[in-house]
């Protein structure tokens, strides 16, 4: 029991946090999730330790319900039978973690290559994992700069390259290409290629979109990593990262403790996070996929020329949910919470109403009069 | 919505689930927690992201909970005022990778040191990092043997010492003592030291025992991690990670995407455990913390002796909640979920009954007639 005081306290946050929910526009995560007849999971110790597809001592886990996350993504991500596996991790982060050590694993003197539009989680990454890195130009899309690229992988041609694709980049969702980076790094003559495809925002939509962006196991990557709390959306950051079996049975080992394999970077996990996803994809099905991407692409266009009919100059990549725009002042930056570098932009996740944006729209350009 | 068929699925998960968590005693995880007034923060799209301590672009966050939870640890670990900082992570594992992530980047020569006994989670995170490592011989009661942790470090006298202590170890809650392990390194001549204290279990409750094992801050600790889904007690893996400022500064970075830094391992972070951990010590305080861990030794102390009564070598390290006894068999280990190594072990968390240990008890004794 809480003292009356502390009471009041946890009250307060939640209003704050209730307030702070309904006017974020700067950041992809969704809003419009309804897990309420999952809640009940949250009285039980759950915890899916150990590896999703194997049985292990503990059993109050979802690791079923993981499996199906997995299968469902691996389908999606056109990975070739039974030969990829995955987990749902914590977030972006992990997953991009994960992908950089499987890599590390199998060519440890590689160079990590990036562009500079990529998220601050992979530079965190190739840092703690002693990875030597070369930061690659972007293009004023953000996506990668290819030429540059070919000429950073000439001066270490004769060392393996791993490289992290955006799909998409964290500020302007530029889409990186596989199939390109593949074969700029066979014309360099480099053989020993890993290909990391960053897909936290886009992932369960980028394979519905027309062209589709090359990105998935199809399209050369070797491992891919999507987030939960972004499109999905979730009540708490979770991700799934996927990779080929034969990279994961390099970092693999038996524990007898957990009577299962150690094949995760955490370890210890989430058990809720893999319920809800499921309950994601199961409610949704693909094609309520498309129909909310659709939903929320709309709103972005609109959005777009709103403002451009507006005088604000924004735009934004082709299909793209984001809408990028020059910095926003500090007021409706903090109103907004709107992620702001030497660019501002919106991000109309599931759950953004008509009504939010145009409130911003509002704000932005009465600003700008 | 899900198809009823899918409908089904879940609720057969929740059933099975919750059957399983009436019944498990090998994992040191606490069952008697009460979040219920919590969940209400699930419909909200919470996300820590960036440092606890700084105002961030984000504003749907727990920052000021989290900043509590810290403050609380920081205090219970005796450190000095200011000078210490901290955040919630996913778990154990997270929490030891970020200290042994301070250490290498205070010491990138270091020699790593752990004993056997050690959670699966370090050799993992030497692994990850790069760090050579020598695993120390443990005495029979878990502890680390620091003969042998004097002679591995004598071999590598000229290098600094990074070195593990378990509060306490995963299969026999084997308390290493920080204050020895640095006598020794002293002896053996060196004094560049960084001191990891992995307190997953015992951390709420060590300080409250008598003796207090040494293992704190004011013992010599440079990093301390608890878990908060093991003593405290949480429907999801999460945990504490402490440590001094300085250690944290070398891996600071400002972000503008997120208008905080990047002091953490995990960037988008949960905001939902930060709460359930607040909602914990402010309910419990250090009295209740007390009388939580007295009633759980008591049974411990009575289920170590009636095993004993009835025949089978049972024992706990003194102040231990954690029961040892001999590989039990597979349908007991199954049903129980037992952590089995070469010994099989029990742990009285908060919410384990004395209904519980006496089944078990007379599972495990009928089995030896």
């Amino acid at each position: 029991m809480l003292e009356s005081q502390d009471q009041k306290k946890l009250d307060e946050l939640f209003s704050s946090m209730q307030e702070a929910n309904g006017c974020f526009l700067g950041y992809p995560f969704a809003k419009g999730f309804d897990y309420e007849q999952l809640w009940r999971f949250m009285s039980l110790t759950g915890n899916n330790l150990g590896d999703p597809f194997e049985p292990g001592t503990y059993r109050v886990n979802s690791h079923a319900f993981e499996c199906d996350v997995i299968d469902f993504f691996a389908r999606l991500f056109r990975a070739p039978s039974c030969e990829v596996w995955g987990y749902v991790t914590n977030g972006g982060t992990e997953g991009n973690i994960y992908g950089l050590y499987l890599a590390r694993e199998l060519y440890p003197d590689a160079v990590a290559y990036f562009s500079r539009d990529t998220h601050y989680s992979v530079s965190k990454g190739v840092r703690l994992l002693g990875l030597e890195h070369s930061v690659v130009r972007s293009q004023s899309n953000g996506e990668m700069d290819y030429d540059d690229l070919a000429q950073r992988a000439t001066r270490s041609r004769t060392r393996p390259a791993v490289v992290v694709a955006n799909i998409g980049t964290t500020m302007k969702e530029g889409k990186d290409d596989t199939l390109k980076i593949r074969a700029v790094l066979h014309d360099v003559g480099i053989s020993a290629i890993y290909i990391h495809s960053d897909a936290a925002l886009c992932g369960p939509y980028a394979p519905l979109i027309n062209p589709k962006p090359a990105f998935d196991f199809a399209d050369g990557a070797d491992s891919i990593t999507l987030s939960g709390h972004k499109f999905l959306g979730a009540p708490m950051p979770c991700g799934v990262v996927l990779s080929h079996k034969l990279h994961v049975q390099r970092v693999m080992r038996k524990i007898d403790y957990i009577g299962s394999s150690d094949t995760t970077l955490s370890g210890s996990r989430n058990a809720y996070t893999p319920i809800m996803l499921w309950y994601a994809i199961r409610s949704l099905g693909i094609e309520g996929i498309k129909q909310i991407f659709q939903q929320c692409e709309r709103l972005a266009a609109y959005t777009a020329d709103e403002l451009n009919v507006r005088g604000v100059r924004a735009w934004r990549n082709p299909n793209a949910l984001t809408v990028v725009l020059p910095p926003v002042e500090d007021s409706i930056k903090t109103k907004w919470q709107i992620a702001t570098q030497d660019i501002s932009h919106l991000v109309i996740t599931p759950g953004t109403t008509k009504q939010q944006t145009d409130a911003l729209i509002e704000a932005i350009t009465n600003r700008n009069r």
